[in-house]
């Protein structure tokens, strides 16, 4: 086996603490050598997940004085790549300092706050990165749940795709964990809660529809159910793809409502799809056949930081982890919601 | 009790041997004297039906010859009212005769085939009916279906509505008896289908909201996902109450997808509204309750043709078959093939 990839975890949050360290400390080809937050006692605390589990670590941060900071982390040898989770705002710039430094980067979704900043992200990338080779991953975790890549397959299977529509309907309430992460409640980007946990949504369904039938244009329609979701709650589309198929798009993270829905129809059938279940119906009408298929409950966090080390082990970039692919699921995000913001004038995609 | 009201059956087809025969028979205040049909074929069809159940009445159609025309029908004074089921292109023209003989008239939905020519009717009936007292019901039998009663009481328990969605998916297949029906095959009126039985859902989604809660504009596109089913089979929409609130609306009827879903949100719980089934959730998260009714599965129509019955009698039309309702069910429909026909340009509603 190859020497395990030496790496630093940035960011002491929730799911840094809760997904990225136990699956850091789960992959075999991943060796963790430091860590860095904002604040030291932050990172302290993750260092201490760490010790528990065997691993002594370095401890980094803004507040640790000389030799501790960022910068100096960024500096030790025996690290080649970091797992960063930070709040939105602030990631573009440790990734860009990261990988001017040669270190490879497997970064949280969104890929930035806005198109915008993601595309000067990339650009910056693709010209720091002929220099120090380093290269830049994008963590989108339902990349590496097991039913959404299956659903795919069964959707390949039954023809055209005819029409689609997703659901997801939830109540991020004021108790919630992540709800009281200070940058979350008080969210200076766009969508809020929308665009921390809907770039997710959007990733699942262009993977289920595929490059063939990547959306083209969206309507949409944004409001603010619950006030204290700031700025906006909710999100309803009608998106188009290229080959002019129609489906509906509608996510509310402050509704009484519940659902996860992703379904696809197609000429010979259609597939409800998720994370760990899928439901393939096959025929119409009386003569249709329904086939439900269940995948054992993964965050898909572990696969991915396993899969991650691997490739940078081996040289090659994860295709699941292109950054291109997180620019998509933003565009389509950030589409919905700008013709939310323009009372429904259709956008064009142009990054899918 | 009062003397039943005398009525014909004006229209063979399927709704009308199947549904409104059996509905007049069912009412100890409806007494059928006669019936018409284009052709005499299919009135003396319905005739049969009668008499196998012990009614005796006259045959009247186009193809019978002097004396037994549709105006010679209107002349007789032992019917004071008309139940219509007639192609949708034809039906306000034998309405209109209708009212200026005096009969009391219920005429299935949708009103007409556009909003213009529903305007038109109304218009017209307005007044004749001043001269020939003559009064017009619009056949809406979801309105007599007792889950959506229901389901509407249970919505106005729950505070304000946020927000709400739509889905009615099925394929309506070239063996289906109505698809066989010449008028329908080839429509010759907007949205084929998605008018046909769209208005009905229309209505359901109508009364769930309450006129607190009317829709005021619309968005949507508009597509043909089967090639048997044109113009349109599918109406992809995004709904805003004048209360500011977002729904989703999608109605395709040439698709393999299966749902019937009419879900509404509100501050203290949602409710998922059904014909025979309403699902009650009162509450959020893990403390939410949720509470099933279920109700005899009816088709309305039984009920509906008893009530125009009595409210004919009693000389005070039934609230849910007003004319107006119906023009409200028509115009939300219209507005969203019209807003597809736009490219999703935003449709205002002035009928709610």
């Amino acid at each position: 086996m190859a020497e395990p990839l030496g790496v630093a975890l940035i960011g002491g949050g929730i799911f840094m603490k809760e997904r990225h360290v136990p699956a850091a400390l789960a992959s075999p080809v991943v060796s963790v050598k430091a860590v860095w937050s904002r604040s030291l006692k932050s990172a302290e605390e993750t260092a201490k997940v760490l010790a528990d589990a065997g691993v002594i670590v370095e401890v980094y941060s803004s507040d640790s004085g000389p030799g501790r900071s960022y910068d100096d982390l960024l500096k030790r040898p025996d690290v080649a790549g970091l797992i960063l989770a930070l709040p939105i705002m602030d990631q573009p710039g440790y990734i860009e300092k990261a990988l001017a430094a040669g270190k490879h980067v497997l970064a949280e979704k969104p890929i930035a706050k806005d198109l915008d900043t993601a595309l000067k992200l990339l650009e910056y990338y693709k010209k720091v990165s002929i220099e120090t080779k380093a290269t830049l991953a994008i963590a989108e975790n339902f990349r590496f749940m097991k039913g959404w890549a299956y659903a795919a397959d069964e959707i390949k299977k039954l023809g055209r795709v005819t029409g689609f529509a997703v659901r997801v309907y939830f109540m991020m309430q004021t108790s919630n964990k992540y709800y009281n992460t200070p940058w979350r409640t008080t969210p200076q980007y766009q969508g809020g809660f929308l665009l921390d946990g809907g770039v997710h949504y959007t990733a699942a369904l262009r993977g289920l529809l595929g490059e063939e039938n990547a959306v083209a244009s969206v309507i949409a329609l944004t409001s603010l159910v619950s006030s204290h979701l700031p700025p906006k709650d909710t999100v309803n589309a009608i998106l188009q793809t290229r080959t002019g198929v129609l489906g509906s798009y509608v996510h509310c993270a402050g509704t009484t409502m519940k659902a996860s829905d992703f379904h696809v129809a197609c000429e010979q059938g259609y597939v409800e799809a998720g994370p760990d279940r899928v439901v393939t119906v096959r025929g119409v009408g009386e003569d249709a056949k329904t086939e439900e298929k269940t995948f054992e409950k993964s965050f898909g966090v572990t696969e991915e930081v396993h899969a991650w080390a691997e490739a940078v082990i081996s040289g090659k970039p994860h295709p699941e982890q292109a950054p291109e692919l997180a620019l998509g699921d933003l565009e389509l995000l950030e589409k919905m919601l700008t013709s939310g913001d323009q009372d429904g004038a259709r956008q064009a995609l142009q990054y899918q």
